[in-house]
């Protein structure tokens, strides 16, 4: 087929560009108080519909929380749910878990609330008969495209997962067949790290890739 | 805290052709015979672990498959399962369906299983309380991460979804806690293009993004 683009070239100083944005991504929890511009964000967003999606169903749906009193609803889950996480903790771990930020969400200019719909009729039904799962896991390619994204614009994104899926779907007021995949908060970060936040402070270290041969 | 490596700055050179790769990557399913060179796979494979993951619990496995057996049984699960889609089709889609190609796995010259260990203890639990589902997740991630560093490299990547999880598992004789995500061939493509097979080949086109604002 005749194309009218030229096909891009990727040279190796992008791939060591790229491997520089894989290795400063970072959860964010820190942010900085100033505004992202909106035709930041709709190009952000706009990138993020380029991701792979399963029978090309795009299923992600992205809902911009702005409302303060919807935002303070997702504050309160998350504080409560991730008290009862403290609370779970083994008494040895339960200090050093109640030290760490685990989101950025009063801070954050920007709340994104990312869901799939797993009914949604586009695609077809192609590719997810054995592995109905894929539609959330298009969605979450989506929500890396973003992070990668703004992360080239010098973003940061920060996934908050210590929620009440169905609690954050009662409190924006979603369709009731969207399943709630992440809760994203992004502004510019208060510093650039090529250190996982819990790797610094000593929760967890990284450790080497497992391949198995078969 | 004090850092060795200086702080990469993005240019806006470098966001053109990271749109640009986000563009041309494609769900390869024709591929040439040409192999990978094993450095350039596991150079691959070492910056897919650079993905993000829920309190950095690293949960994805690889598992990559040679074992021409193994191999064969792969094929024959993605043609069982494809042949019941095909049957499960409505009448008037069905001869567009039985037209596509689905899957590279005859020529593609790495096979790559991707599973996801839910039960790792690293991360000691971390954000995945309320969420147990982003350990999968995270190892979706990886996997888009090994997409886009693959594309960079020209090599084509296609993730086969056609397949019986359960049967995938007992073919690659992998830890029974391991879930399985996807499987990928990997190999240099036949070509080239910016459009999604499956909107070319006419079974689903591309539709505009959806954002809610709440």
């Amino acid at each position: 087929m005749e194309k009218s683009l030229p096909v891009p070239v990727f040279t190796q100083a992008f791939r060591y560009q790229l491997r520089e944005l894989f290795l400063w991504r970072r959860d964010v929890r820190h942010f900085q108080s100033s505004p992202i511009a909106p035709d930041v964000l709709t190009h952000l967003l706009e990138l993020t519909h380029l991701a792979p999606s399963v029978g090309l169903s795009q299923p992600w749906r992205f809902v911009l929380v702005d409302d303060p009193q919807r935002r303070a609803a997702i504050v309160e889950n998350f504080e409560v749910c991730n008290a009862q996480a403290l609370r779970s903790e083994p008494t040895e771990r339960a200090p050093a878990y109640a030290k760490l930020k685990l989101a950025g969400l009063q801070e954050a200019p920007v709340h994104l609330a990312v869901f799939a719909d797993d009914s949604t009729p586009q695609g077809h039904g192609l590719g997810r008969r054995t592995m109905p799962e894929t539609m959330r896991y298009s969605t979450v390619m989506a929500i890396h495209t973003l992070w990668l994204a703004a992360r080239a614009e010098g973003i940061g994104v920060g996934w908050v997962s210590i929620l009440d899926p169905a609690a954050v779907a009662t409190t924006l007021d979603v369709p009731s067949h969207w399943a709630f995949i992440g809760y994203l908060c992004l502004g510019y970060p208060a510093h650039a790290d090529d250190t996982p936040e819990l790797e610094r402070q000593g929760w967890q270290a990284r450790t080497p890739l497992q391949i198995l041969r078969r």
